[in-house]
């Protein structure tokens, strides 16, 4: 029996991924752009050979089923890197409450990606790394690096991973998390993906995307709050027209979500260096810089739909704490 | 002195017209289909001769400024028509209130337009009259024919005009025209259209704008209204999409805007015929067949940032009351 623990953080994109080029390798149809969240965690230990089938656990609990499927899918291809015929028992735990729609699968199988591979024995390159959590989940590729991170598309499996573009504390920015009650099920980005290209705006999307990616690396690269806020806000929303025009229409913005973007973009117009962008849910990421974040906070004191706020900073990427 | 009265109603946009390829001319950048809304409308009494300068009054308070001056460069083009050098008294009525975000225009302009040539002794074409309402406003064109509405783009002045697919009695549908009251200006029309090419979405809009009429021609046609209300949501749709990924976006959404959306979508979805359009304000107009509007008006008791709700049939187009 050898085992692995490692510790990942989730990713909030700054330059969207919506929308596969090849399902089964989740390679993208554009590249994106995140930074890690740290202070929102998963911790995940991998123990090789210990039971006769893979298991796995989240916060203590044994999950079976579609979940239990996807880990096991992707721990054959750790076991396929390895030779390995060993099952895994896979034990995993969230800061973050599951089902307030901060996507844990990002941080989830970076971690898994690394505690297996280490406790394999295996020792991966960090772009062999990144490649492989994408396999797993794709944003999962950009929780592997440090800070600030690119997902390069890549031709194929080969050269689709994600890169550091600068570390956490070349630029204090501050996330803070509003998230709302869900009042019903929302379509899984999995099946979300899969939508994207009935959507008459998508092939403008993704021809646009270089455009983006570029504003935005350049504007982090250089601090450059003004230009980098509205290119996420734009980012933010024209992945939201994509999935609002879809067949099926992807409505995921609630009523108090767009409350939220107008205020937000209400008190940039008056100074406060703050923007706003949303995943596939109703939760708004308001990135701020650090002198910001008290008044961001005031802005949203009035709201009664918010159920929580979580506040949080630029985060490293993917690592061992224990093997 | 010669003087006449006529009567034209606003009209709901199906399939919306946003952008100019040309702004002096108002040529639209693609097609667009409508309804007239019976129950709105404004009523313009025209007389040449009895004023010394253009004179305007909108319910019965005298108007200056540049709503005057779009009316005087407007009664220039009929002036030009006509050989004529006098200038008019221009007197009109709405019954529906002013700044409550139904827009005036359409039915001002049409009205104007045919009051103030029948007043000038010219009798025109329904093209020739729906060609020079264009002149004042673009969605003027549309409320000149009887009904169900297409304008067909054309390739210049001569033939960018708006004809009747169908009459009122044709298909009977309500429009349940949902007020909110709005808390800040918004940016008119007139300057949004500017802004729409600005958007990276827009060039997508336009591209499969005649897929959309064509889906949209065809459900009118056959009173199809499964295919109707799919179409009818997915183009308001992408016209706010385009509208929010401007520089600067322009959102016209309001949170309780978004409620009702989501509503008539879930409504629908449970067999209420019943689908939702958004103008270039927080407005909901939610098109249904007569035997759900009474659904439809269950619906909306519930929310509290409604101002008014007003139901309108299918209408006629501009006419004279009186020459």
């Amino acid at each position: 029996m050898s085992s692995a623990t490692a510790l990942a953080h989730p990713n909030i994109a700054l330059i969207k991924y919506w929308g596969n080029r090849d399902e089964a390798l989740r390679l993208p149809v554009n590249g994106s752009l995140s930074m890690n969240l740290a202070g929102l965690e998963t911790r995940t230990t991998v123990t090789w050979g210990q039971s006769e089938t893979d298991r796995l656990t989240i916060n203590g609990i044994e999950v079976q089923g579609a979940s239990l499927k996807r880990v096991s899918d992707f721990l054959d291809l750790v076991r396929q890197m390895a030779g390995l015929q060993e099952r895994a028992m896979v034990e995993s735990q969230n800061n973050f409450p599951v089902g307030t729609g901060i996507a844990s699968s990002a941080s989830a199988f970076a971690a898994l990606a690394l505690a297996a591979t280490a406790a394999a024995g295996l020792e991966l390159e960090p772009a062999a790394l990144s490649r492989l959590a994408r396999r797993g989940s794709g944003s999962a590729c950009r929780s592997v690096p440090d800070g600030f991170v690119e997902w390069l598309p890549g031709s194929g499996d080969d050269d689709s991973f994600a890169i550091s573009i600068a570390p956490p504390e070349h630029w204090p920015l501050v996330d803070v998390i509003v998230i709302f009650s869900s009042k019903h099920k929302e379509t899984g980005s999995t099946e979300g993906h899969r939508l994207a290209a009935t959507s008459p705006l998508q092939a403008a999307r993704i021809a646009d995307a270089p455009r983006r990616l570029e504003i935005c690396r350049r504007a982090i690269l250089q601090r450059d709050f003004s230009a980098f806020a509205e290119v996420v806000e734009l980012d933010s929303t024209m992945m939201h027209a994509v999935m609002m025009t879809s067949t099926p229409p992807l409505f995921y913005w609630q009523p108090a979500t767009l409350e939220v973007l107008n205020l937000v973009r209400q008190a940039r117009a008056q100074g406060t260096a703050a923007c706003a962008t949303v995943d596939a849910g109703p939760n708004v990421h308001i990135i701020c810089e650090e002198s910001a974040a008290k008044t961001v906070l005031q802005l949203l004191s009035g709201l009664s739909e918010i159920q929580e706020v979580r506040l949080t900073h630029v985060g490293r990427g993917a690592r061992l704490i224990s093997s």
